[in-house]
């Protein structure tokens, strides 16, 4: 058990492109729908909520887009982040395979997200916005953006889902330090929060719900402000493509390439993030390697969604994205992992998952939780709850790999550490935890809800 | 502003060995009495409380000793550590000086303590210790010593001073997340805290306190459990050393050599660690390194205690010491750079202190946050409240030069994050905190109070 176990790069290997899956989808994506009239958008239909530079990535069919200069020279605080091989996690499972973790949490924002805040507060000043409104759930997407707005000086106005704002006080503080404001969602401050309350005052509100309010904030302010998504989006996922293009370079150095590579998926950009440039090499260089994706059991989007035209918001102000949904309407339970509360999911992943080019497992809460124990027993990091369904992703990989005494490589997206998540770790460990699975019935309501389209 | 800002060093280079001072010291460090007959303590004396490995090491002259396999083999889950250059933030202050720091809050635990507890660990471990008890002020070493016995198997009893119990609730549950049981103290598990307890039930507790419960805890287990201390002893700041001799091969890649290396002091280990590998170049190469210790204008101990035998702990149980100190029953103001609420200070650095070997400075709270908030805005990175302190020297630094108008090179060590100290960061960020300067009418009383040595 000798022998460099961490795989870096140099600061020079920084990839200097992203890479764009649109070039290599075996048919487009479905057209984004404009909500009234149910026609395609078109750029600037978006141009409200989003710089023309994102806009013109979003449909972009380039296979590669060049990272700006500024762009890299931020990533250089942390990047390239490390890749690990998890020896004495591999001995904990007493497993023949081979587990390595790339590990985002580095990043000083704690995970992955800021890689793609950075890109997206870059765009929008070099277009003159003053500042961004986003939505956060765990707090991730919202410390990162708080951080990117930071970097180049601009505003930034956060809404927060309320049980999220609630369980981690430290994470508005930790926003508020690098100077954003903060407000818990549904809020006051919006017609749709507004709108929201009058229903249920009690709300503990939903990434939909937040979403809704991100977007009127932005949309009211007469072009003052623009709005940032955190994943999901074609551009977004494109941006957390270093991820995996560093992740080939670094497999190389360890000398292995991935059987298998998972990762966790809310609203996709993680997973895509670490997949997609292996997806490339299966599509264009003969590779076989097993993309997975893991969502929880209790908001499983795409092990138990449906594949039709919905609202990436919960009130219905956003365009129709043709995904696998829950419906707009669906309200997960409150289950720790709150960056994976999420309806829908990225229209890229779901036209992966339609196509059978990646995989999909929903794993309940409690695995995940233990997953994360045994991980840190191992390891050392503690991961975010939502990291830490990748985790239980790659364990299931590593018995089954013991099941069938097959030496396997296995590569897992480590996407965040659960500093801020320890509230959850708290009740796991205190015992008031516990499965969740959603009623067929509750998704069926939901359902019921979808916009009718064409 | 291009280039590599970060200078990383491959797992080979991880130090071998770690570089004990001891053999470099002009005069030998004072010895150590026993606190009941004054006389040396040999170590015999010191058998109940460490294993002999630990105690080997305490008074050995050896310049260099042997980092044992099973303990590097750990230290690659996070070492090398990163040293970066602090280009924004130079260029936020817009001074001539080149401002480096070590960045040790990569560390799975968070902060450079795993270094000397996964050793300690290690040698109770070769001894058969079945579990250590300690004490921990702001989190960062009992997370540590937690994570160190949870890679070996091992118990962890934890004491945790009041204050930080109650203000960082998520430190808790990390311990805990890696079997550690913790107690706030002063507690009522211990003579010496029901004593406390009784002269003050609402007691805050303080690190003396602490350790005072901890080593009680050791002594009374008839050999199951030993004792691990977080910093002061000659072996924690020799084991921190590695942090040092990375520093040196990372200064080379990046080409500079510093003018001045600046790190906080609480017991001393963190300062230690990234100074003492630059004394010696100091001291055997002819180099002419200012080494720059920074404490809390309301822990005094170096710029306004006194060099004088007293107690390691609040209570008199432990030996004598010589150190500048404000008096075993001093009780700071409840700062909220918890790890540094010690009355003494590391032996080695009080004797490199009073020959003149290193410089010290005290620097307000409010001073120290500010640091803390223009770093993570340049940087990125929110720092523990006891690494802002690194910071704010640093800053000082960084304006002398720009005053001077003279290109200086600073390096500085970043010894952890704040993940768990918002609530500190929240209380500055609304104006709950104020600066606090300790009456010298108290120091006088708590000197008074010293035991009377020789």
């Amino acid at each position: 058990m000798t022998g460099t176990i961490r795989f870096d790069l140099p600061q020079s290997a920084i990839p200097t492109h992203w890479y764009n899956i649109q070039a290599d989808l075996p048919r487009p994506l479905p057209p984004v729908l404009h909500p009234g009239t149910h026609q395609p958008v078109g750029p600037d239909d978006l141009a409200p909520l989003f710089p023309m530079g994102l806009i013109l990535q979003e449909v972009s069919q380039e296979r590669y887009i060049e990272i700006p200069e500024a762009v890299r020279e931020i990533y250089k605080l942390w990047r390239p982040t490390p890749l690990l091989r998890a020896r004495r996690l591999e001995k904990a499972l007493d497993t023949p395979a081979h587990i390595y973790y790339k590990y985002e949490g580095v990043s000083p924002s704690g995970s992955h997200k800021l890689n793609t805040a950075t890109a997206q507060a870059w765009y929008n000043k070099q277009e003159g916005i003053a500042g961004l409104t986003t939505e956060t759930g765990a707090g991730q997407w919202g410390t990162a953006l708080a951080q990117a707005c930071s970097f180049f000086d601009m505003e930034c106005v956060v809404y927060m889902v309320r049980i999220s704002y609630e369980q981690k006080p430290y994470r508005r503080a930790i926003m508020q330090s690098f100077g954003a404001s903060v407000t818990a969602s549904p809020s006051e401050a919006t017609q749709a929060g507004r709108a929201i309350l009058e229903q249920d005052a009690d709300s503990t509100g939903s990434l939909g719900i937040a979403i809704s309010e991100a977007v009127e904030a932005a949309a009211a302010s007469e072009g003052k402000y623009k709005y940032a998504l955190g994943s999901v989006l074609n551009h977004v996922l494109m941006h957390q493509t270093i991820i995996g293009q560093e992740a080939l370079q670094q497999m190389e150095l360890a000398g292995a390439y991935p059987d298998v590579v998972v990762g966790p998926t809310g609203g996709g950009s993680n997973f895509a993030g670490i997949a997609l440039p292996f997806l490339q090499q299966n599509l264009s260089a003969g590779k076989t390697t097993r993309l997975l994706g893991v969502e929880p059991a209790a908001c499983p989007s795409l092990t138990r969604g449906q594949y039709a035209y919905d609202f990436g918001d919960t009130v219905g102000m956003t365009p129709l994205v043709k995904m696998y949904t829950l419906g707009h309407s669906f309200v997960p339970p409150p289950l720790h992992a709150g960056g994976l509360r999420y309806h829908g999911m990225a229209s890229i992943i779901c036209e992966l998952w339609d196509q059978d080019l990646i995989e999909m497992r929903a794993i309940p809460q409690m695995e995940t939780f233990g997953a994360a124990i045994t991980f840190a027993k191992a390891e050392g990091i503690i991961a975010a709850p939502e990291a830490a369904h990748g985790i239980a992703g790659a364990i299931r990989e590593a018995l089954a790999a013991k099941e069938a005494g097959e030496k396997r490589v296995i590569l897992f997206n480590l996407c965040g550490h659960g500093h801020f998540d320890m509230s959850a770790y708290d009740a796991y460990l205190g015992g008031q935890l516990s499965d969740y699975e959603y009623p067929q019935a509750a998704i069926d309501r939901a359902m019921a809800e979808l916009p009718q389209v064409g």
